[in-house]
């Protein structure tokens, strides 16, 4: 069985990489790529890297050559990136996505493709609580530009062409703070700061609602999605963990052995963006047998533990 | 004021550039490309007359390159045709209106864009009202792809790049005999059988709802998307006559001075894609400004007089 990672580098990448390392049967072969790959990807026996630009048509092209049972597609520019250089933007998480996609059927017809889509796609809505059902009105290009692939994703599964699956991450933490790009960097430097004893400065207040996720649980998200056939729901919210930021500051203290120091801010657009989650409707993912992290507590360890 | 129509020796198209050559200020330029142009659009004086292939950049970068203040795309691969010859339905419905609006944007930012997208984006939706906010659940690539261009296009508009509407068209009627390749193509053959006095075999029970809009309806319903502004809806349905295969039979009859002479079919998967319609709520585009045919009778009569 061959097994493509896209985005091999990044925090959720070679999160997964290393969890493939050790799970997958010893006949698959896994390949692993990004633009550049440094990171713990490289280490893992016997994986093919092949680092290179997915939005090169060659490249493509020779990369999805031998056909891949098995698709995650992680690579993207990070939102607020992607909303000022709005033709990188495009270019990273729109046509690459459809090209890629495209590629894959048309080498593996039905091969299983697992796509790392956002809760960003719901942007500006206003409800009480978000399913999969919840209608959908992204706030930055990125939101819209993951809705589009999803779309195109179901339609390739409707037709048989790929057995697709999106799944609808919230921010994940705790990424290191060298990661840039991400409007929800402020999410993962809280924990960093209580973590270390130092201060924080939060840009939103308090009282802002986020949605929460480990690296761990958003890894065993993609290894649940990838065992799901062609007839599961091709759009997934997976549990997160939805509470305020005290609350999770609180539980960082707690599983840091630390006292939380925190200067709440009140940045109306990131609280708008980021901090403005209702309750999470996850019974559909539950029901397919998703996990999430089990608590806030657990979430806060597994976070500053780097798993 | 340069304006530009894709498809223009298309059905709606060629209703358009009539109507916009009698009504457009003497300054205005008017640019009508389509693969080929041989109808109405090649008899009106002073027009840019650009045959092309869109899905070429080399054409797309020549035919925007002045600049237009208004486009109108309305350029497409049928229903039926798309979901037969799949590549050429991605290049066609979803490449080629991304990269025009891409280009539109860059020769002319804030430039009016109207995009005729369908009510094919509801697809396989069960509910007693469809309006804007009706969730949309694609069952053909030609409804996920326009459903994708409306997204794209109202992400634009938000940046400001392009002032952009996505008006979401029925089927139109009567389009004539020769047309093919719309999996609704029997609702405009009832207005051609029964205008003619002879038998219809319609392959959808009498009981089946279509929505239904003449051509003549359809055009004012662009220029008027053209005349609003950036902070009007980027989506809007505009108001069509929901009715039933026998009530739209007996109106064409009337309007015709025919005899009706039907005999009905129970076809399950065109009932499913066009005959399962339930009502409509046009309230958002009826404030706008918008109106559709006014009834069944003067439906009847414009289809019927090729308006």
């Amino acid at each position: 069985m061959r097994i493509l990672v896209t985005g091999a580098d990044g925090y959720l990448g070679s999160g997964l990489a290393r969890r493939l390392a050790d799970t997958v049967p010893g006949l698959s072969r896994l390949t692993f790529t990004d633009r550049q790959l440094v990171g713990e990807a490289t280490r893992i026996a016997g994986a093919d890297l092949i680092a290179g630009d997915l939005t090169q048509a060659d490249f493509l092209d020779a990369l999805t050559e031998p056909g891949f049972d098995i698709v995650f597609h992680l690579a993207s520019l990070p939102g607020g990136q992607a909303e000022a250089e709005p033709e990188r933007g495009r270019r990273i998480n729109l046509t690459m996505p459809l090209d890629l996609a495209w590629k894959a059927a048309e080498k593996r017809p039905g091969a299983r493709f697992v796509f790392a889509s956002s809760i960003a796609v719901y942007g500006d809505t206003v409800t009480d609580v978000i399913s999969e059902a919840t209608p959908t009105a992204p706030g930055l290009s990125y939101g819209a530009h993951k809705l589009m692939t999803e779309m195109y994703l179901s339609d390739l599964n409707r037709r048989g062409e790929l057995s697709a699956i999106s799944l609808r991450f919230p921010g994940l933490v705790a990424r290191p703070p060298t990661e840039s790009g991400h409007g929800s960097a402020f999410m993962s430097q809280m924990f960093h700061k209580i973590g270390a004893g130092e201060e924080f400065l939060s840009p939103v207040p308090a009282s802002a609602r986020c949605w929460w996720m480990s690296r761990a649980a958003a890894v065993e998200t993609l290894l649940h999605a990838s065992t799901l056939q062609a007839g599961a729901p091709t759009v997934v919210l997976p549990p997160a963990l939805s509470a305020t930021m005290a609350e999770m500051a609180d539980a960082i203290a707690i599983a840091a052995g630390r006292t939380a120091s925190v200067r709440w801010g009140d940045d109306a657009r990131l609280t708008r963006l980021f901090g403005a989650m209702p309750e999470i409707d996850a019974s559909l993912a539950r029901g397919l047998g998703f996990a999430g992290d089990a608590d806030l507590q657990s979430l806060a360890r597994a976070a500053l533990s780097g798993a």
